[in-house]
């Protein structure tokens, strides 16, 4: 198979820098979505367009019943502006594939052309889910759920290209791997005035800055030590000018966690930080939060499973258990409705200074990485296939890891 | 004399006018300068221009040697929308006179006209003192002061049209009666970074937010109690978007205090704290620290012979000591080289809604303010000319209150 | 009259010895105020005992009606081990006179003598108030007062004699001259636990320690900085051993003000900072505030004779308008019931190492302060009488300053 | 072996319920060893006394060479006042065996008897390490180390009696599973003085409480979320009285880690804080870290062990991989050294109320766990020793985990 891949390679690449060149925004996929699901069809897939927006689904029916894999790429890019001198760079301005969702697409398109290339065996099925709006709650994963894209699914995997990993690495864990990631809005509102006359004033910047202090003390406290929980104040903002007391002062800031209850935990004391510290000098406030993504949890055996199949891609030692990652993915909601798992594909490289972070103007990927990527795809389809061929689904349920 | 000023009301209102719909920023007072040049010049005073940038004086010299008395006023505007829909409107947009110093112009042109008739039986001089730039330090006192103007002079008197006190209300009071005012702008500079992973980070909002906590104990604990000081952080401003953990925040504020020791010790306590709160969480800062105008602080004798005077002119109830105000005034740097007093002339009026504050785009004074204010000009110069005609300069400077 | 009270001088030394050797607490002060009664018998008063605890007064008639003018002395004395050397330290363990109050009885003594001696051209009446308990809250002052002590009388005076001002140095002012000076109790509640295990608990020292930092804001923030306001902690305790959470932590401390609105502001505001901080983390509170005696507030007309008075007693310069003193003294309850003026009296020796301030264990005074405290509680009556006598109560009341 | 066990229950009984009657201080273990040596000697082990202050060990040769296996219990008491009622309640006031080292012996008392008994079949050795001064730093195990008791030995088990899991119930993991635990005390200096004049001290409270505020910054920011770490003040105290700056406030806390890099980190952050916080309002300080005991890091391949052999003696789900505890334990320097692992062995039991904390007054344990814990430590040796006899030392440590 690796010799298919790599005869398939030069395509993806093209595949992967036309789709760089042509980013489109989070719920704005249209012509992604058109392209991808023209290929599709080429493959023969039954193809399903217009899901959750601007989701594109590919079902590739084995020859026999068996178990359904769903595989995952998400399709959406970023409001940046691409800094690279490369010609494959972004035609579009202030538009970038910052995240290598690029990668993604051209990687999950490899592995579909190679899996419809042996359907005559394929005992069961495949589902190609290419998935909207990644980049931005409520995203396009939980539509497509909500639109039935996971009805008869038994299993989703989904990976993510991932250059602070080097070219050949794969890693994943059971449990938690990335975080629920919510967003915060405060705005305190006190009393104008002179700058010289505090006592008839409320002055929001110095009741903004109780209440970040007070913020830390619900981390360093009210949180389990051996659990994690981020408070972030991102942006503060009060006032206009250095001699009038700011009758304003608005923040605005993100919460990660892993846990369920340690997230409810926090939501309620911060408003309760919030709420005391306003009243006790007076002021007023307006508290909202937005729930983004839930922490991506694995499920045990499919993590394992990821990591048994990637050993036979990629040399044992690059195969690692790693800690989990304060980002938050959409991939989320699958896995609290079907087992499956989540991993990274290193796509990092130091020789070739392909090191720039995520979500940076600068950002590439080493393209080998989509050849591992979709090696990982194929296998795992073959392997979990294998493990159930045969089994009804309601058993298959009974056996597994719901 | 009251007759006389009368007479002349309607003048000063035209001039008010004038200047109140021609208004110029500070050091761009040229039309204005011009203005009252020319003025002058008709009155026959000897006059100067061009001293201290825009500044103008005239020099009204009587029959017989005696005591200089200078009378000041300020001449430039603010850059404010006069939203007032009079006539007399500011046809200048984006600028108004929105703190009364066409009604400083106006009064002390009245005075000028007035003594100028009576200029024979004068034993003594008196500088009409036009100055520019009072809103905005350095200001043009100083500049006129270096430029010689307070040379000859033995007593300078300066006046402030003031909104909050009823027509009718004269108040003063020995020492201090107007504030130092000072600037401070504070950078500080820490690491960015992604809103999960703090330790990776140094986040300055949570740094910024420590400092101003921190700045209170100083106010709180560091200050004679018996004695003013303010320090006030009117604007903040870190980070740009809830999930960024912020590389650098701003912060600008005043520091307010009366007595030169209480702000020496501030401006050290608040950079000691400043440095100790960055260091403490491993920041670095920039921290700039602008000298307003001192404190103004009244001469004893002067203020009381203002006291005295204006008993003459309003009921003696309408006299009153006052406290000292929050606002700056760089008249301070007049009465840091020669005896003299500072002190404020009502123009507010309820009832014809003339309430709105100082700095407001719909600022008005009620006009009559201008005729007790010109007649308390005019009476100040008899008084004091009256106490020490004959008397040489040296001797007085010995009586006196230097 | 200055020789009369020289020839008195050894005896008011006398009576001072024996009272500092002989100190009894506040409620306790049996024998003292038997020794005053005795004393005052002998002079020929007209004496009242057991006023208000242990207080005794002494009245003496002029031989015509008018007015009637009250000077106090206070007689209780501290629980402070005496640690001087001298001959007439205190006998009794534990408790000494380390306020002065010895000094001030046998200086109303030697006042009362002398008057008494010129009874014969009193045009009025003289009550002499020897007042238990003035250290410690609820005071004599106020007790005295409900059982009458005040009812005829018109003006009244009292001194301190205060070794932080040179012998020879007398001061006062109108208006506020000593700060009300109350005590607060704070109780936090939470929940102890094991030092490592941070979120099971409700930890007490952190939520005391949020609450000092807040209560700094309040001063800093909400108090007109041109007033005076004090908040200070000065007991905190909480917790038993290093790795364990405190359930409990406590504070107390003492709230310093001259304005009865800002004090009242004040408690208002503690409160608001007690309840918030505490409900923010979850925590119980138990607030107590001690209200103790209410500021002194000197008449203006009074407190500007004992100044004129004064004058003919010492060198003008020596004659002192001082700054408010944070100190109570529950003498504040008698000006707000008569007019009146209370006045320090210099006793402090820096060549004779007469400088150890009121309180401390080595503390003593120039006794010859006595000499200059009587002279001016003999003058003050004079010309109090001078001004009134003749006129009648009602009158007086009409014209004076109540 | 389970029948020998019960046999022996009675006597496991008896011994435990005379450590719990005749406890001794740490240090002072004078009795607890002396009977312990005896006890040893009786079984024919190789003993020697007085290692490292009263550690006994008692060595059983088995017939042929091979690994060594240690089995180590600890034997001191706690400054506890015992208040159950019981019959064996401790006889010495205000000691007490409130952590269960009684128990502990007792349990490895019985695994000596079974061990020596079948002495013949042994290819190997089993040191039996009875260490003293468990409870308080520096400790038993730094000092027994020190004076050579692990030379000899190829790996290391100790088990924890542990009433937070019921009865039955066997909990260890691999890597960290009991915490660094190390003290600090701090003592901050100002200055004292009148509680009314704040300006002239330097008021210790308030820094002492922005200090305590300042160190949760540290937990909330600069650990990896992903990590463990805990700052406690534990006791805070300052000041005398509500009316007086206290010149003097100290706290003293506990620090709370797994990773050597994050104690390292917090002990660097803490004395930072300390010096920032007390330079910013100018007070002096003292900082004193007490390191305590690092952290029980299990060795994977052991704690591996554990599991396996423990369920060969309950029931499969009552043996847990459980979350890492915060309470410290000397044992952390045997695996500094040596493989090994630690686990803990159920002792509660909520039907018979035996539920009572660690260090509480009404501590107990339900015996039956000695049975559980003796079976245990026989079976672990048997395991080891089944698997590497025969492996000569040196190649053992290549094949193992050190």
């Amino acid at each position: 198979m690796r010799k298919k891949i790599e005869q398939l390679f030069p395509k993806m690449v093209q595949w992967r820098r036309y789709f760089h060149q042509y980013p489109e925004l989070s719920y704005q996929e249209k012509n992604t979505s058109t392209y991808i699901a023209t290929f599709l069809k080429e493959l023969n897939l039954e193809v399903h367009t217009g899901i959750g927006g601007y989701g594109v689904t590919g079902l590739l029916r084995g020859k026999e019943a068996g178990p359904v894999v769903a595989l995952r790429a998400d399709i959406d890019a970023l409001p940046i502006q691409d800094e690279k001198k490369c010609e494959y760079r972004s035609q579009v301005p202030g538009i970038m594939h910052a995240c290598g969702h690029d990668g993604h697409m051209a990687t999950l398109m490899g592995a579909a052309t190679i899996l419809a290339e042996e359907v005559d065996r394929l005992k069961g099925q495949v589902l190609f889910i290419f998935q909207p709006a990644e980049e931005k709650p409520p995203g396009g994963a939980i539509q497509m759920i909500r639109e039935g894209v996971l009805e008869s699914v038994d299993v989703i995997y989904g990976m993510h290209l991932w250059t602070p990993f080097p070219l050949g690495m794969i890693g994943t864990r059971p449990d938690e791997i990335m975080s629920a990631s919510d967003e915060f809005n405060i705005t305190i509102r006190g009393r104008g005035g002179h700058g010289g006359i505090p006592h008839t004033a409320i002055d929001t910047v110095v009741i903004a800055s109780h209440l970040v202090v007070n913020l830390q003390t619900i981390v360093s406290r009210q949180i389990d030590p051996l659990q994690a929980g981020v408070i972030t104040v991102g942006m503060i903002k009060g006032g206009s000018t250095f001699n009038v007391i700011a009758d304003t002062c608005t923040l605005t800031g993100t919460v990660r966690t892993f846990k369920p209850e340690i997230r409810k935990m926090l939501v309620e004391r911060i408003e309760e930080v919030v709420k005391n510290t306003c009243q006790m000098y007076g002021a007023d406030y307006q508290f909202e939060y937005v729930y983004g993504y839930p922490s991506v949890i694995n499920h045990g055996d499919e993590a394992k499973r990821v990591m048994k199949v990637a050993k036979m891609i990629v040399n044992e030692q690059q195969v690692q258990t790693i800690s989990p990652l304060m980002p938050g993915e959409d991939f989320a909601y699958y896995l609290q409705e079907r087992p499956g798992a989540f991993y990274f594909v290193g796509a990092g490289n130091a020789e070739k200074q392909i090191t720039y972070p995520h979500h940076h103007p600068l950002f590439d990927i080493d393209e080998r990485a989509m050849k591992i990527g979709a090696e990982l795809f194929v296998n795992l389809v073959w392997d979990y296939i294998d493990q159930y061929a045969g089994s009804r689904r309601d058993e298959r349920n009974k056996l597994g890891n719901l």
